[in-house]
């Protein structure tokens, strides 16, 4: 059987699962979700095995060391999976929540009903845990769900596709809720992203490049979650202590991280009182500072920045620093080189506030707290499918109500239209 | 100057123009629809000039007398225009409302705020008054709007557009919230369409032609309007007055329209006691009925449908018909054939009702009211720009909320990541 032959498969059994999936009750769903973790422990050694074997043909196909880490299932990185699917049977159930009700001067009762999406793709590089927490939430969400991993993963992702599929359907979940393509045919992806109609969703879950490939071939509507080139903005009137702490959390506590912050800018007026104590935690820290030529004239053991810091992820003990006169200069920065993602400022003046949570176009604004707040898990959605970058459907973190959709139920009792 | 530049100009000025436009007030955004509408007003003569030249070049083009209609702005469709941007000025400005605001046990503050999506391109066909229509929604929204008109309208639109920009430049609007494409170039839809980062939501208004176009072109997020394939079921245990109403009332009242039923479908149980009296009503108001084998044993009269029928969405009066044994082949059919717009269940069986409702999937489900009411206004949003047959982001009939996106303000005192 050729590719395409195979993706129509997998497409006309999720489209007959999502079918089946609206009818489950939450409490069947749980079931489920708690029998899958409990599969995953069950074949723990199978897990383990293939692990081992990608990480075998990883080596000897000369991965890094860093790409090595993130294939790698540790027996904790086991139980992190078994655990998320637990934690998902435990959140609440998006589906069939009254989002909205009214009621026409004709009587009509108009209810706006959450409801899943339907068909969601996901799509992935080498972290074979993003198997078992992908599956996990659009399951709750009543979803059904197709993966597609890396190459270097698909022991592995196969070995927990298989757990999830046995553990689910001893409590009588739908045949073909959770799929994965097996093909490592790059033009998988290609045939799966013009299936319009069949899947609804797509979501890339890995570097820029991935991202971008998948946008240029896709017709199903994708849901992006790009890099996060995050500020902090330091304002004339921030209180000093808060400011160094804050700065020096959004930069140090986790920099591998997309909420991490990469650019900091500084209002000149406390320039002077806030850059060389700064610059001293980030010492400590290990921190490579990159300047503008005003930032250098107060610390000038910094390195110059060029424009090309002002657009780079580092993802890394690195950042780059700024001295504007403004506010406003400050939003400007922002919304030039910015990634839309989530930006800071620190300061005591409400009007300074006001103004830049309305001005910056991102997902996420924080006023006197660190980027790194920026996250599913400390908004309390329990856990998230990722942080969206894009403006329609689900800006900034996504949770189970973030993989639904709704419908309108327009209850009447013979109403016609006139 | 070739089009890529000019295409590269309007979206930069839209971006600025967006920037702008989120400093607004309402009261502000108020005042310049009222001036927007009377400037329409104050340049009829000039807007008639404009129409009567692309009709007399439409009809030198041989264009057929439908689409001469469509292209025609009569008095009483000036008056619409300038009516609807009125109408807009006195609808909820949904931007800086407060979604949802919770605490996190660290003490931050987090609200989901109503935003402005950015900047919209509308691309739309022959309808001139979709200009000022389309234009005022994504004004009151506060996002800048690119329109792109057919070209059979250019002289139209461009004499719309200018009333719209003089009428709310005297009101303070921002240079650039309302452009309009002149090029004819067809090469400008994919430029325009591929301008990610700078245009956050297009929205092509026309033919599904039209629409795939847009959509195969572009790496924008799409918002589609595609055909509605509405079906009536008819069930076992309807109540047969309203069942005739009902089911009459979505195939006359206004055939051309999206929400008008193109598929009859009735319980076998009371096809016999149904199908002859409604039979009747059809020919009254002549409807040619097309119908499946068991159908035509009750209705011989009836033409035979074949397999086409149940995709075709006929804009007239034209109906197909199929006799199915339960709501779950009811159900079947519309997800098989159906477009995932509106469709309707007539039925005293709350379990039915319940079955119907949860298992169709499409944007607005009605339970005994004819699928007419899937409509904007009937829904009280005041005014659409269209309806949507996307699951993402919105589905069903879009308003001013819909033109919309949220970000989260974290507002916290100092909270560092632990």
């Amino acid at each position: 059987m050729n590719l395409q032959q195979d993706i129509s498969i997998v497409c006309d059994n999720a489209v007959a699962a999502s079918r089946d999936l609206v009818t489950l009750s939450t409490r069947k769903k749980n079931a489920i979700l708690q029998a899958m973790s409990d599969e995953i422990d069950s074949r723990r050694s199978a897990i383990h095995a293939a692990n081992e074997k990608d990480l075998e043909a990883s080596k000897a196909a000369g991965l890094s060391a860093a790409m090595l880490d993130r294939l790698e299932l540790t027996n904790a990185r086991i139980d992190a999976m078994m655990e998320g699917l637990v934690n998902v049977a435990g959140l609440k159930d998006p589906v069939g929540a009254q989002i909205s009700r009214w009621i026409r001067p004709n009587g009509l009762e108009i209810l706006k009903i959450r409801v899943p999406i339907g068909v969601v793709a996901i799509i992935y590089e080498s972290r074979p845990n993003v198997t078992a927490d992908a599956a996990g939430l659009c399951f709750k969400a009543s979803n059904a769900v197709i993966l597609r991993g890396g190459k270097e993963a698909k022991r592995s992702n196969a070995e927990i596709v298989d757990a999830l599929c046995a553990g689910g359907a001893r409590k009588g979940m739908p045949a073909n809720a959770i799929q994965l393509i097996r093909s490592t045919d790059r033009h998988a992806v290609g045939e799966l992203v013009r299936k319009t109609g069949q899947v609804d969703m797509v979501i890339p879950r890995g570097g820029a490049g991935l991202i971008r490939a998948v946008t240029e071939q896709s017709l199903v509507p994708v849901l992006k979650h790009f890099e996060g080139i995050c500020h902090t903005y330091i304002d004339a009137a921030a209180n000093m202590d808060m400011a160094l702490n804050i700065a020096e959390n959004a930069k140090v506590q986790r920099p591998g991280v997309c909420n991490a912050m990469e650019t900091l800018l500084v209002h000149e007026a406390v320039a002077d009182q806030f850059l060389p104590k700064f610059a001293k935690r980030m010492a400590t820290a290990g921190v490579e500072m990159r300047g503008d030529p005003t930032s250098r004239t107060v610390v000038p053991e910094m390195e110059k920045a060029t424009d090309e810091d002002w657009t780079t992820e580092y993802l890394d003990l690195t950042l780059a620093v700024r001295v504007v006169p403004s506010v406003t200069a400050a939003v400007d920065h922002i919304n030039s080189f910015g990634s839309r993602h989530t930006d800071a400022i620190v300061s005591d003046d409400v009007a300074a506030q006001k103004q830049f949570v309305r001005d910056v176009d991102s997902s996420t604004v924080c006023v006197n707290a660190s980027t790194r707040f920026a996250d599913g898990g400390e908004f309390g959605m329990g856990a998230e499918i990722g942080i969206s970058t894009d403006k329609l459907h689900a800006r900034g973190p996504m949770g189970l109500e973030e993989l639904t959709t709704y419908k309108y139920h327009v209850a009447g009792d013979g109403q016609i239209r006139e």
